[in-house]
């Protein structure tokens, strides 16, 4: 059973070889337990273990531990964990939208034996102390007043701290292969010879919607959705198959180039009166659903001061959203729609 | 500091009212604990907790546990749990392409936290009563010599158990507002007032590429992807502003439809080079996939006996994947290439 305990000030005894139970100790340690340690059989003395609550068995495959363990479970709470990787590898981990919860399983377990985490500000990194037990941490992200680590700088890093025996966790926003360059850092991890996977993660092109009550598609709604990213503004071309193709448009860090892809939809054909959500923030206590229609979306935009990160969701199914206005299905000339 | 424990003989003290520690019970019992229960505070006899090894405290904000506590923190592992939910509610879990590791954290909660679990095929369901620690588990999908519970069927039922009084958890596979008619379900328990919220999940449109080694983006190969269920096949004008679109395009379930799907893409110009994959039961231990161009897919599909649940990739973006067969670029004419 998973139970979350709070080992301040309580005595664990963790039993393995050095190297295997780096990580245990590096938990433990950092969850303010008072940690003892037994690396063979022969360093567990039976007679002196009064003021050990829990024991930790690290799993590293070597003989000699199932007489000792036999009989501390007689006495003890006796727990086993995987030994710590013995070699280097990267691990591309999917960050999801933000909040811890929506963090996969695989992805929590990452961070937890993760030696070192590069990260940047798309990423969930609020906690990361926590969720990584006191790993390195290493922000990669540009940021206003600090040198930009160019992306060949990031796979560079990446390739050498893993070269150097060490387990690195590559930690993204959202999914690592919905853009934010992640099949080039595989790329590079496999040219460099290192083992390297990918662990998904929940995309913000769908799930910030739905954190405004948004779906993508909906039964005789939309049958469809196309996700895009507003770091560049879409050709006339893409803007006209988009308009005709019906579905609903996602456009991931849309507020830079919202004027240009609202505008080229609308000279495309698409009706002024499609409905157009900006979600900013979503999943953080500040999201803000900002609701419109395509004729007015650039205007209400302008007049709430939406900025990124914010995911643009332009068609029907909007007006399924929490927050879609009543009025604007009502009135002709919709105008703003906005809601905390 | 989370953990793992066996408690399989266990003898555990669950402190809290039975209503609040009615989930605790049900956990620790299903783990094979030895459960013993107070539900006062002047029910705990501090004088005989010799066989005790854990302490699970459910936390119900009533007041008289803390002296308590305070003592048996000296001498035992005391753990928190928050209380079950006091009234109904209902709660749509994504639950990915299948793999329990790729369930978000928030997906584990709400299913350890359930009283009853509304599943399909669809839904990682292997392991449900591990998950579940012993919630009621529906099986509500379609499959052959069963009655098909209907979609109203199912929303009825999810909403008669919420009305119970019952946390009643909804899990579909993937993503809940990614097709399979998550935002109707929404909707149904929201006009029977009853509380409602949506947990989103991997979804396979981006997770099952992935499996295969495929990225739906990648700098100056794909810059968007459209994502369409194959059920219900394409129409000339979706084809038409697909096809000139540049994108990836993702094919959900696209076994069925996939003839029609090719054969519309290339009526409307798509060259029969496009390098095309069929990912197969993604994350199993019989993941397949199908590399192959727009030309050849349909046949290299037959001759592969290629089945639902499958995933349909069209575009550059598949030469980049694993099992991309190096040969399918460097001759004209490519033909079948598969790998498991």
């Amino acid at each position: 059973m998973n139970l979350d305990l709070d080992l301040t000030g309580t005595t664990v005894l963790i039993l393995g070889t050095a190297h295997s139970a780096r990580r245990a100790l590096r938990r433990c340690t950092h969850a303010g337990a008072v940690v003892r340690t037994a690396h063979t059989p022969a360093d567990v003395d039976l007679t002196s273990l009064d003021d050990v609550r829990l024991v930790v068995a690290v799993d590293d495959c070597q003989g000699g531990w199932d007489e000792v363990l036999v009989r501390l479970r007689r006495t003890h709470l006796v727990v086993r964990e995987d030994a710590a990787a013995p070699g280097g590898q990267v691990i591309l981990v999917g960050g999801g939208p933000g909040q811890d919860e929506l963090l996969t399983v695989a992805a929590r377990k990452a961070l937890a034996d993760a030696d070192v985490v590069l990260y940047d500000r798309l990423a969930p990194h609020e906690n990361l102390a926590e969720l990584t037990h006191g790993a390195e941490l290493v922000d990669v992200g540009k940021r206003p007043g600090h040198h930009a680590i160019t992306q060949r700088g990031i796979e560079e890093l990446m390739v050498d701290r893993a070269r150097a025996g060490e387990t690195v966790v590559r930690l993204k926003g959202g999914d690592p292969y919905v853009f934010g360059r992640g099949s080039e850092e595989v790329a590079a991890a496999r040219e460099a010879g290192i083992p390297v996977r990918v662990i998904p993660g929940i995309t913000s092109a769908v799930s910030v919607p739905a954190a405004a009550g948004i779906p993508v598609t909906h039964r005789e709604v939309s049958r469809l959705f196309t996700v895009v990213s507003g770091h560049v503004p879409l050709t006339a071309s893409e803007c006209e198959h988009l308009a005709g193709l019906g579905g609903t448009i996602v456009v991931l860090m849309g507020i830079g180039t919202m004027h240009q892809t609202l505008a080229g939809l609308r000279r495309a054909g698409m009706t002024t009166e499609m409905p157009v959500a900006v979600v900013e923030r979503g999943y953080s206590m500040n999201q803000r659903t900002t609701c419109s229609t395509l004729g007015e979306a650039t205007s209400a935009a302008t007049l709430a001061a939406c900025s990124n990160p914010a995911v643009l969701v332009i068609g029907e199914v909007v007006r399924l959203g929490h927050d879609w206005p009543r009025e604007l299905t009502e009135l002709a000339g919709a105008s703003l729609g906005v809601s905390g």
